[in-house]
């Protein structure tokens, strides 16, 4: 398949979407983007990647990061991080603390805030230093030596940071964190703000299209738990949209308030797009629909 | 592929689930199913149906009849009916009446109770006769003209219907039903009561892997809706347990407290697979089991 | 105390009140009321009952009958009907069904909705009709045979009953309810639309003043239990202005939607005001006006 | 009346009620006080001060002290403080965290303890050392200049405080708290580590009693401000049990963890009661004995 000229028409397709939706305001931080920006990269699983548009341009990665510390902790814990997190999708988002008071302190998946910090807390005993480990990792799968954290936007996350702090706080309650909350919070932060190009994370997600398998063919995780991360992406990834978005895109997704998602192709490709406008679910408007008609064009929708 | 040669593999497989789980006990007339049973057929897209073990034993198919009631609906409304119900994941079970009172009696997708009775009130109101309707439609899909309701389990849920009650009255409250509550309800059992076989399941389920095209090759869906179905199948489609089952599966599928569990390949077949023998969720034990080997021999799993 | 000029004295200062509020609309039949009205009654323990204003004007009880269908069960089965119903405040409205589920089908108290249909359902079972029971109580405890229920406004309530249809079914749900839902509604409905005036509601009421006993001198309840009804009047019976009733009023209360109001002053007398416009939380606003001052003159709050 | 003659007889009364209920044991530091201990103080609105058995040993007066913060607030702000918490009963206890994210991060009333962080927030900003303002405050309504804070109560309390932090966190993420959230924290729990007697806590609370006069005769309260709080007391002192304190009591009261309850006879006397064992919902089960006694003997409760 001619990858180039399949992003090229997609991101035809995709222009008539720019610039819809609203940036992400509840920092400031990252209301600054411009509305106008879009760009899609696509790694192939031998590393190869192609790019239309803004493509090479660095954006907050925000929740995509998720995807990444499930996956560092998987490599070292292979399932059992399930017994702290669970992995079904979690209904609306007020469930956010109504479920965890309910279900005692255990999250309903890797993917919403609450899981998200489970993993982490899990990533910083493991590792000592979660969000630096974090780097590395996206630094040499992507091949970009320069990644780095964006202070800026890492200070103004903890500056409202009082709803994460609440949640941290709740599942210590529950003894369901082995860190210091504080600490805990403090790499959460610093791993939503490093800033990567949709080049970067095409590239650094190739291993969940590869089974598991790195950039140097190194084994991070066993065939089976890159599918197990594919799977919560599909079923989780997407906030409260994941239904409407296995129905669009039918593929592993997962997103970030910064306007990237991230997508699957299991034994094929990896997939980064970029937009900043966002939906009312916090989903990339021109990103969403680049992914449909990629999904279109290509015929590797699920359904 | 050999899809009898598949099946018996599958069947040898599952074998060892045989008999775990508990038989649904919430109403009398599903008690007494024995538990050692197990069949598992596949209707290819010709109509082709092949069947190992009790395939042709016939069971109620509860829940699974959700999936054929709204295909009734949007054969005729498309897509209108996602204004009287989501289609998202719901989270845990609990939410059914707190997520109704907090989303004003608007179900958060069709396959949990509250929203399959909003289905067939709407079924009612545009056939007049919801149950009928569906036993009909699923006759002539079977080619199985002696399919019939099982009275004494539509008796046996009227009698224990207070929960499905409160549902259908508390939607009435916020304007969510065109037709009285009895009939809706007396319907909604009728249909769960329905008793097919493995064998008619995957044959009268085969339109969704046509692209919505029915067995005598006229269109009862558009290719989009028959996705959207699909797409509904794989994210709510086992109740609390969808990311489990994405995972482990990989495939679009529906699951009844009898048992039985539907399962799509699009463009390709339509299985079903029975064992009475039910996990803490309320799935087939074997039959998850069943189709999980099913998707790892055919490799036609998403991920 | 001359509780004629007493009362007079209230009414003028409440005067100004008067009008102030909403008319509930829920049902239309209670739509219709002028709004202009305001009357006062008070009867002393002795059975002598002063009045000013619409006194002898009969409007709707609806919730003031929660009282007397818990006195009329008490009567019967002491402190038996706690084990199916708590009594302790609710917290917000929107419990209602969450707390129901949270707690197995057992309503916080007798004067939310869910409450009074479990004391009805037992007051069915008691006397094979709930309503008629109450109504003949009603009349010879204010000694006016003409009483009667309001055909209209049950009707009314019950073409707008599915709210209390879904609680019904729900507690039944659970095992809490001994007679079939529609019966149950029916009585509740019946009970509500029953038409008295000040005058009556302040008659009938003194057996609360009384420690339990009736206008003929003969015993309803232990004084213990009169007590209780007091107790669970204070903390519940304003809907979700309890503690802000306490405060302004410090008697025990009992509203309806009506905009009748039933207050006690334990030992001396029972008062019932009646103004049509309702405050946000559900009580009369006049009414509370006159009974704040009411006991600002006394000195008859417990504060 | 001869008080201590009553008390006496109180206290012969609630004897066979010592010893029964569970200590408090959330915390090591509370877990260690001895279940046999019984005390009961009254001071009457002159100053004078009654008391039986332990009724000079300190303990821990914990939520007790949610009643002064209020008051002292309430001395600068007078009502204003209700713009950010409520004054209504909560319902359940689960409610703290669902509550607040119904109601945006507005505490149901002050005794909980979502509503006491936000007093003693507000405390915090009016004086800039909130417990230290408390504990001068006691030492002079008391006439102990040598009450003193806990600091192993107070260090084993905030190694314990997540559930704390995450109310206030989430708390300030609706903007609803002054200052930051550890220093809130810190002198919450330094309030709650006060150890007082009976004695102590019968005297400091005189204002309640005195309609808002402080030991020294000056005004610390308005008389309505006072009767406000000692209505949040009828209705929302003793945790989920109001309803039921209202019947047996009938007097306004807060409970601590501590064993302690103090409770208000407007106009006439302040009572404190201490003994360690606790029923189910953390209330003293030989104080809430003898404060229903005390009011049987009296005639003094509301009802």
């Amino acid at each position: 398949m001619d990858y180039q000229a399949v992003l090229e028409e997609v991101a035809a397709y995709a222009r008539s979407y720019v610039g819809h939706g609203q940036v992400a305001d509840y920092i400031p931080a990252l209301e600054k983007v411009p509305t106008d920006r879009f760009g899609i990269a696509l790694a192939d699983i031998n590393g190869e990647v192609y790019g239309v548009g803004d493509w090479e341009v660095p954006f907050s990665v925000q929740s995509i990061s998720k995807t990444f510390s499930l996956a560092l902790v998987m490599a070292n814990d292979s399932e059992d991080i399930w017994k702290r997190v669970g992995r079904e999708p979690s209904g609306t988002p007020f469930n956010s603390l109504v479920q965890l008071e309910w279900e005692n302190g255990v999250p309903r998946n890797p993917f919403i805030n609450a899981g998200a910090l489970v993993v982490t807390d899990r990533l910083q005993t493991l590792t000592g230093d979660a969000s630096t480990t974090m780097l590395h990792f996206l630094r040499e799968e992507s091949g970009n030596p320069d990644l780095a954290f964006d202070q800026a936007v890492a200070d103004s996350e903890a500056e409202h940071g009082d709803r994460n702090a609440a949640l941290a706080h709740f599942m210590a309650s529950f003894g369901n964190l082995e860190n210091p909350v504080p600490s805990v919070i403090e790499h959460y932060f610093w791993q939503c703000s490093i800033e990567m190009s949709c080049r970067d994370l095409a590239a650094a997600g190739g291993f969940l299209a590869r089974h598991g398998l790195r950039a140097d063919g190194s084994r991070l995780l066993e065939a089976r738990e890159a599918k197990r991360i594919n799977a919560v992406m599909l079923t989780c990834g997407t906030y409260d949209a994941a239904g409407e978005f296995a129905y669009r895109v039918g593929l592993p997704a997962k997103s970030g308030v910064g306007g990237g998602i991230v997508a699957v192709v299991p034994g094929r490709c990896t997939l980064c797009v970029w937009s900043p406008g966002l939906d009312s679910r916090g989903n990339s408007v021109a990103g969403a629909a680049a992914l449909d008609h990629f999904t279109s064009l290509t015929g590797w929708s699920v359904f």
